[in-house]
């Protein structure tokens, strides 16, 4: 029996990897997420940093039992594998970057090393942390959404959280809600909630950084104040999308822009979810997420948690400790 | 052991009653919904429409075991139970009605009656009907739409067929996909899919009754054709919105709209959906209802059909028998 578990989190601008045993997580280890080389060098080198956080923790590879692994999609079907078509990592979806790949093979290549890998997009292991030690424990109708540098969700319906066909369900940050031509996503999308108001695209229609505009709107700035109000009904337009898709009854949020701003915001998004069809919306809840910049972490591990240390961990919470470790 | 099963389909304009046995559908009866007299009028007469159909089909009511309810929506919980709050319906929320009902007791005024009974939106009932018997057996992730006079969705993501916390999921014809003041919906909505293109909708616009519109657009004139292919657009980007949150392979397309102009507007709905995001949308398909004007009946039905007698009826298709019963 396998003593303990491994967790990989994949993003656009870094690479995670955590060892925990059955007290909690042990050591972690983090890089810049590679963009050059052969095509299989993300998961060649997240396997890499896996095992130096094995070494770290004092743990043998042949202790580690299950690895989750919580990455950015989306995925496509790889030879019947889960592959990463990320725009912010593979060169052929974004010009800038100084690689050709069109679809890592992740799967394939983590599977080369370790028996037994669990993969989900990232909003998704984020929606199963906060269903696990989070904000929804046990919530059977619930969503997690970031709003962040991008947006994304992680759906649970009637106790089921939701994958789709190629495990992309969720990605109702590219959900068409306005026909605004100047709300420009990297999808290529005009009018997705990301093009309108992720955090990477908001502050561009007033020519300044994200960070200023939510500064200026702050300290007063009548133009700036306007956007980011406008901004925060725009995502409760997207949230009321979502409720009529899902009769959803909690969303969780988190990501850098609402772990900043949501308590202020907050109220303009239940407006705009209430101001519609009130028997959809009524009872519908926002609560913060409550694991914080930890969720992507703990995401990739709660894929793979033993169900008698998820019981002992919350009375624990050892993922604390996930905070100070090295990296 | 009860020998026969029951089937309510409740719409806007009629009720059905159907009896079936294990060799298939025996009796059904309809009339009018009805819209006046005291609350729980509608769930009385739909019992009463049942015991006729039962003797209609020489079967006593104590061999009647589940009874499945198709209905429209929305559902809200009335005292642990599920009412009805339908605009169509309520006098409450749409003052035309000749009535001040603001919750129909659905669950409870039937559950007076009968000893075992399942509710659901309509449109989860027919996506449930189009995967026992119809264009999407068996498969895990796929959506049934229908666009008629409203605009419905019934979804089923990784083999679950999704309720939400009231049974109200797929209600996504009231996703806000646009900033048209002028495409009013009945739920008060401006800018949502119903509002855009739903039948009672649809010719408004154009100041023409939808039949018409769609008629003279056959015909060849030019502002209704434009009218006619603008609104195929808008039901891509719907299917689109819905794939980005689901991804969904399969949707299956019924209601009246569908059934008279699908293969005809089928291209342009498809293109609207690929333009976007491939890597969320390749490999998504549209199909033709197969239960066509069956799937409400049929959907009742199937909610409640012992897995027995679905195989045997997968080979002997007796719901063909439903066409031609009285009523």
């Amino acid at each position: 029996m396998p003593s303990h578990v491994g967790g990989i989190d994949i993003g656009g601008t870094k690479v995670a990897a955590i060892v925990a045993g059955e007290s909690g997580p042990l050591a972690r280890r983090v890089m810049p997420t590679p963009k050059s080389g052969p095509i299989d060098t993300l998961p060649e080198q997240a396997i890499a940093l896996l095992r130096q956080a094995c070494q770290d923790a004092g743990v043998a590879e042949s202790d580690l039992g299950m690895v989750g692994v919580s990455s950015c999609g989306p995925f496509v079907k790889d030879g019947g594998l889960i592959g990463l078509a990320t725009p912010n990592i593979c060169g052929a979806h974004s010009p800038g970057l100084p690689n050709d790949w069109e679809v890592i093979p992740l799967e394939a290549g983590l599977r080369r090393h370790l028996p037994a890998v669990r993969i989900e997009n990232d909003c998704v292991a984020a929606l199963v942390a906060e269903r696990t030690f989070g904000a929804v424990v046990d919530e059977p109708d619930c969503v997690y959404v970031t709003w962040s540098t991008g947006i994304g969700f992680g759906f649970c319906v009637d106790g089921h959280v939701l994958r789709g066909k190629n495990g992309n369900a969720g990605h109702a940050g590219h959900m068409l809600i306005s026909e605004r031509q100047d709300a420009i996503c990297g999808c290529g999308n005009r009018g997705d909630v990301e093009g309108l108001i992720a955090g990477r695209n908001l502050g561009d229609r007033l020519g300044m950084p994200t960070a200023e505009l939510f500064a200026a709107a702050r300290a007063g700035d009548a133009a700036a104040l306007a956007h980011v109000h406008e901004a925060a009904r725009w995502f409760g337009r997207a949230l009321y999308d979502v409720t009529t898709c899902l009769d959803t009854r909690q969303f969780v949020i988190g990501g850098s822009v609402w772990l900043h701003h949501g308590e202020w915001l907050a109220p303009l998004v239940s407006e705009e979810i209430r101001r519609h069809f009130p028997a959809l919306t009524d009872g519908v809840e926002l609560r913060m997420t409550k694991l914080g910049n930890l969720v992507a972490d703990l995401g990739a591990l709660c894929l793979v948690l033993p169900d008698d240390w998820i019981s002992a961990w919350r009375g624990t919470q050892p993922w604390s400790r996930l905070a100070p470790l090295p990296g």
